[in-house]
């Protein structure tokens, strides 16, 4: 092999469990309660091939052209005028389309980080959003919402952003209740922090409804959004993550930033994409996608809880959770290691994610976060069945 | 305003230019020489539009669900097939699909560069490549291919990479020719580095045989190619940039690195827009598209050349271009400051590049890119009478 320039630092930072879980994809019969796959079943499927073709006839010039860097004008006209609410008033200059949640997170890292500049960030976090950030090799402070002694004046201070997922986090399906979500905003004032609030389930409430996002309890009734909240969301839940757009709503000095980015990144998001999603959500599509997720996930969830009950409560704890898309488990013994549960429960054939990929240090392996959106309601008996055979099998080798 | 953490200083190094270009798109009547659009009249809408829906219906897995990182596989194995030639071997783990161009470029950026590392880079460069390596803030080392003392030796020592366009560079139009290729490898493989290959304008050769690519030339005929070269491919010109789908051709030590960089970027490229492409590819629509393209850009470079003949040459010097979409003209006074002609110009309402925006190091006030791609020939012809007067007013007030 010929001698080439060394490849930049933060490449080294590999996480072996990726690895693992994508040899896992050739085991055959293999269960997956890893992923955080959605049901095909709710996709609209005839809508969407529709709309695709009428994007193209009808729009040919803002589908198959050059077109703005910050998203077609009217599908961030739609943004604006879905998120307004009460003294949330938003404009075009508040939205930036982007190429899914994870282009989103990225274009952040750009444009706020210098290499090891620090974050407050909910933990466990979105794993996505470590990988996104890990070119700036970043001081992660990890917050833990649910701690006795969370001290959130301490963990903002000094920080380029804080980073939290109100709406039935992952991996841990935590829904941020609404004296919290005061105090995440007070806290962010306060420390003159950004609060970047990442909300890809924020329709996925299956009991009561949705409580009201961060962007919106930030607002202060100007004309234009200037808050500390830096919004994202994603039609990858509503509907279909092979889209890849998503918005990220902020204050336009924010915007003109992640927009210089963008240039620099992608220039454009897909106009066929952009396009076909403007009309989803003009035709009703989103809004009946996220309605059919809703009720399928619901019934998803209580089976595999009805399972883990069953199985796994000799070995695990864990909350119900009131929407999303998984179920985080914590071992009542704390020296039952994930990290080798996971590959113990490859032998049964079943595939789960262990703590340690959600841990912004690594530390963590007490935990698995399970899936309930992507198998049948047979197949989480079956899975969680392994999952308990396996962790019966671990506990019996370290004895 | 409220205070806010600070910007990553990356984005001070901002381009006034860009702001002005964008500022021109509100002039009415304005002809437009400044951009590198394709003519929409060579896009096959009804073909994308019947492709689009098709692969939404056929596909809905590849097309909606999650895909893997590195592009479908049926879309790397076509661009696998389509490049592989005499000595070049090239299977699925040679490429890896981006979305488009820019996409490439940031990723190689990513994982090449730490802040302030060596690109030999040629020079006047194209600007997007500026844009995506400036959040790394990078050294350059402008290669002028023309120059009678060009050292490549010295150029490409201790560089992370070596950046070239060898068809029809944007902004210069030069052609690459064969010996300049063959010494552009011997110098990479002797400073043991990496050497780019932008290609966007691979197809479009208006005299003769299109010339072999610095890919091509520098495989060995290894069954997987292993060589310094990494190719840059895209579709925005053979089908339409608004679909956003591209690729990168190289060594699978590099593939893998670019993989993880995407991964953090925007996780996959859009599946509607790959399914499009591949179906775009298999029923000949792209071949049949750079065909078209390749037929009427020959008509307006010529329209192009002949109104500059006969306005522009008491000004300017040109080479004629042997394809591509521009023609680059440096001024034969060197007083001559094309920044203040692009102000001039928009008083005349006709809008051009200058030279400065193309510099990695900012200095070039003589030159300007003309594009002949977007407008027909009586636009072309009123364009350049247009310039030729926003010129003439520039001397008369300098004198």
């Amino acid at each position: 092999m010929a001698q080439r320039p060394a490849f930049a630092k933060w490449l080294d930072d590999t996480n072996d469990v990726i690895a693992v879980f994508l040899a896992a994809g050739q085991i055959p019969d293999l269960i997956n309660l890893a992923g955080g796959l959605p049901a095909p079943e709710v996709w609209p499927v005839d809508g969407l091939a529709d709309l695709a073709r009428d994007a193209v006839l009808d729009h040919p010039s803002d589908v198959l052209n050059y077109s703005p860097v910050d998203g077609l004008p009217a599908l961030r006209d739609e943004i604006a005028t879905r998120f307004s609410k009460g003294d949330l008033n938003l404009t075009r200059d508040n939205v930036l389309i982007v190429s899914a949640g994870t282009q989103g997170l990225s274009l952040l890292g750009q444009v706020l980080l210098e290499e090891g500049a620090a974050i407050a960030c909910q933990s466990p976090a979105y794993l996505g959003a470590l990988d996104a950030w890990r070119p700036r090799r970043p001081d992660y402070r990890p917050i833990r919402l649910e701690a006795n002694d969370l001290d959130l004046a301490t963990s903002f201070a000094d920080t380029q952003f804080a980073y939290v997922v109100p709406n039935f986090s992952n991996p841990s399906g935590r829904l941020v209740e609404m004296d919290q979500r005061h105090a995440l905003i007070d806290a962010a004032e306060a420390a003159q922090t950004w609060l970047v609030e990442d909300d890809p389930y924020a329709g996925l409430f299956f009991e009561g409804e949705p409580l009201p996002s961060l962007l919106e309890l930030s607002a202060k009734g100007n004309p234009v959004y200037e808050g500390p909240v830096v919004y994202m969301g994603t039609v990858s839940k509503e509907l279909a993550p092979g889209l890849r757009v998503g918005w990220v709503i902020a204050a336009p000095e924010m915007i003109a930033a992640l927009k210089a980015a963008k240039q620099g990144s992608d220039m454009f998001t897909c106009g066929l994409a952009q396009q076909t999603v403007l009309g989803a959500m003009q035709k009703g599509l989103s809004a009946k996608g996220m309605a059919a997720a809703v009720d399928l996930y619901r019934t998803r969830r209580d089976a595999l809880l009805a399972a883990m009950d069953t199985h796994l409560s000799p070995y695990f704890d864990w909350d119900v959770p009131k929407g999303g898309m998984f179920v985080w488990a914590t071992a009542k013994d704390p020296s039952l290691d994930t990290n080798a549960l996971m590959q113990v429960g490859l032998d049964h054939k079943v595939c789960i994610s262990p703590g340690s990929v959600f841990d912004p240090l690594g530390m963590d392996r007490r935990s698995v976060r399970i899936n309930f959106t992507y198998n049948d309601e047979a197949r989480l008996a079956e899975g969680v069945k392994r999952l308990a055979e396996a962790t019966k099998s671990l506990v019996k080798q370290a004895a």
